[in-house]
């Protein structure tokens, strides 16, 4: 394992030393941004040595909390490591890490939830305040200096432009065949901003590298580990349900010269509706596809391969561990189907909107209105994060959000009668999936859509209570937006008491 | 009055004639595009002497109902008398019509609440089908048949190419120098669309006429009536406390280097405060500002006039009866200054997002944890509609919200621990003013956000109830977004209940 030749520039060599003291450049109160994007590009080593640290200090009854920005998730030497010992003060734009996930809804990590699109912009505008340390996972160093992201590029550049202080981990796992792979195309710092001349997703409009002013990097380290890699959840008879109503639908709209021959960029979320959805199509009839997304997961690696898909534009892979070691074994034959860009034009409206992308996102619940919640639970604990659904919900062409119609065996309706969070509301939801069918809400007022959405997607056991609750609006006297708001949130508190949405 | 002297294209001229006669072309069921942005540029007779056929239907027991889509609201002369005999069956983008609304809200026509800058795409995806009828005022027609818009550019060009027939009022009362302020670029039917080359708000991309397939135009009617010209609103003392606040905040933050030197885009509102807010710009160290919006207002006018402000971009005016008339007298003045677009064009977020625009928009309620309610009232009922204000609060580069911390002389808090409606999810808003103060959001948590509004924002009427509701919430051990579900609406319900949001 000679790791040390993925590190080409003398300079950088010199700087290599282990996790432990390339920790030590991060103090108490650092603002420190984190490579890594849906468990892939994180960093693997630093954050345990830091966590390490951490825990020795809290030992001595010393204060010792980071504030950490990321590109999404990352992984358990990351968020995990760091969450155990209580080592994150804030933390922002994406977690999924279990453990990470109880010290935000325990209060003791404050987590600020954002459109993974934003997080460029938002960190440029100063609001934050400035980053001390950028700990960034890659794949190489190239003998100028320019350095080669891993599995994920996020806000890497921006983080390398912008931290005082820079830790790279060089990591032998990734592929060294990535290079090549990754699109990286700055947005101007200054306004009006450049315009962004992609014109279709497999547009390659900046450079395959990222740079770092060399003075800056304090330590390199290198790594042979593999990212966090999902294992592929399958679809269950849900999931293909829910993909077999979705693609009937979209089968309508092209024959109906809605989506044009050559058909329209897909974006989709990961999981197993996400799994289902791309099995689907890639038994369909559908030719030429193409994806303008976040992550590309193992159905359009599937497809690239078997040449339904074209080319796929995202930031990052989410793989299961099968697909990814395919994927290592075999890169040549996806290098140059695939192009990773920054998470920042990944989800640019800008792009979306030109592309006119099908967005296909999964909700935890929607409301009988068409109002969707993507990140609550029960109204109060957050979950994981908006993601990148609201980018390309507001901006495609086609928003659909899929869920099973019930969730915890039977005692959560995933319609309810109003949502306990709202984070897209009803005008950018297109249509609404769930395993009993496909409700098209396109054009619809409040009432309209309350019909379709107890009929076709709720499941049996609620569509009564459901009616009756529409019914108690209506009577109530509210005819636009017929709620009835003394018990508009009572499945959810009944749930919260009884464990159960269904009454006893 | 020589009207026809607005007509320059012989075979046009030929097809003038009463609005009588107009409104025959239209029929039962028919999908009908009109004309119109914030009172500005509706047809003033064609409606009114269809509502008239409609009534006599309707009193001989047949069925007369039409759907309307619009630019955003019109005036008493189209969504007035058109409601007064209930004439629409549909009715989309944006009303202010207090006897449409009156319909809306009782249930007789079907509503469909959207962003503004998304109309034209869904038009032309296809969901609501095709136009039958198009009813556009002009200001003029050209010798070569094309047309000039008149005080709102709004979804016209689309109208005009869709519908099957087109029914065109010429109206005199508009100055014929509107001629050239207009600038129309159409946005392409096909995917990948065109980049679309703003990259300043005085950038002209397209033409100053719309063009119309002659043969389609069946009738041109001759009008000579003032656009709805709401009366000016002078700013109270709660507006200019606002807008106090909102000042100290820009100087702020352009003295931090986050505006730059020449500022940014203004993107404003209409109203009270909007006017409080102009007025203090107006008088205030800013310079060579600019105005990428949706609508001109006496305010923007009155900056364009010193020289405070270079440029306004938008859809439409909306000025007061006094402003109006000031403007046509002396409109040489402003030719050069004001640039009216297509709305897809003026609230597009490729634009939008690349200006980086300042977004100050009004609210009806906000909750503790920051999420926005700009649409209903006490969860049921519509006001006016989203607006615009979704394309802009997404993707602008600072997102404002503004609103007194009390309505209905004391019995509404503006400020609530959970709104009735979401139309702007939290991680959207940047910024919450009331005569209070300003809450600086950014980069915040639930719990953070909900002690600034509280205690920055609130009425102190009201401070005690919301901290004791946060209370509650965090008592009951949500420690990331502190609901206590039992009482989220109770304040809406209470309201509804006595007329007032404090107990007894």
């Amino acid at each position: 394992m000679n790791q040390d030749k993925r590190i080409h520039h003398t300079g950088l060599q010199r700087k290599i030393c282990s996790a432990e003291d390339a920790a030590q450049w991060i103090k108490h109160g650092d603002l420190v941004g984190v490579s890594g994007f849906t468990g892939s590009g994180y960093p693997k080593a630093v954050p345990g040595a830091l966590a390490q640290r951490i825990k020795e200090s809290h030992n001595k009854g010393e204060e010792f909390k980071i504030k950490v920005l990321t590109g999404a998730s990352t992984g358990p030497q990351m968020d995990g490591v760091l969450a155990e010992v209580n080592g994150v003060s804030y933390r922002s734009s994406f977690n999924t890490d279990p453990k990470m996930r109880e010290r935000i809804n325990n209060g003791d990590t404050t987590y600020f939830d954002m459109h993974l699109g934003q997080v460029a912009p938002f960190y440029r505008s100063g609001a934050i305040g400035d980053m001390d340390v950028a700990i960034i996972e890659l794949s190489s160093v190239r003998a100028d200096g320019t350095l080669i992201a891993s599995s994920a590029v996020g806000n890497n550049q921006l983080w390398l432009n912008s931290a005082k202080k820079v830790i790279l981990e060089v990591n032998s796992w990734q592929p060294e065949e990535l290079d090549g792979m990754h699109d990286i195309w700055e947005v101007s710092t200054n306004y009006p901003q450049d315009i962004i001349p992609i014109r279709t997703p497999s547009d390659r409009i900046g450079v395959d590298y990222m740079t770092v002013d060399l003075e800056k990097v304090v330590a390199i380290v290198e790594t042979d580990t593999s990212d966090r890699n999902t294992p592929f959840s399958p679809p269950d008879d849900n999931a293909r349900m829910i993909a077999g109503h979705l693609m009937e639908f979209l089968k309508d709209e092209k024959k109906k010269g809605r989506i044009p021959e050559k058909f329209l960029p897909l974006q989709s979320g990961v999981g197993n509706v996400a799994n289902a959805v791309m099995e689907a199509l890639s038994q369909g009839d559908f030719e030429n596809l193409t994806a303008y997304t976040e992550v590309i997961q193992d159905g359009m690696l599937a497809m690239l391969e078997s040449g339904k898909m074209s080319v796929a534009s995202a930031t990052s892979f989410s793989l299961s561990p099968e697909k990814v070691q395919y994927f290592n074994d075999n890169i040549s034959k996806f290098r140059d189907k695939i192009i990773l860009r920054p998470q920042e034009i990944s989800n640019h409206p800008e792009v979306i909107r030109r592309l006119g992308c099908i967005a296909m996102n999964a909700a935890i619940e929607i409301d009988i209105f068409g109002n969707v919640n993507s990140t609550h639970i029960m109204g109060t604990r957050m979950m994981n994060g908006i993601g990148g659904s609201g980018d390309f919900a507001r901006n495609s062409k086609l928003t659909i959000f899929m869920t099973p119609s019930l969730a915890k065996n039977g005692a959560i309706s995933a319609i309810v009668p109003m949502v306990s969070r709202v984070d897209h509301a009803s005008m950018d939801i297109h249509a609404v999936v769930t395993e009993y069918g496909l409700a098209d809400l396109r054009g619809l007022a409040p009432k309209q859509r309350a019909e379709l959405l107890i009929e076709k997607c709720a499941h049996p056991n609620f569509r009564p209570l459901l009616r009756e609750y529409f019914k108690k609006g209506l009577d109530n006297g509210s005819m636009y937006t017929p709620h009835y708001l003394k018990e508009a949130l009572s499945w959810h508190e009944r749930f919260v008491a009884t464990g159960s949405m269904l009454p006893k």
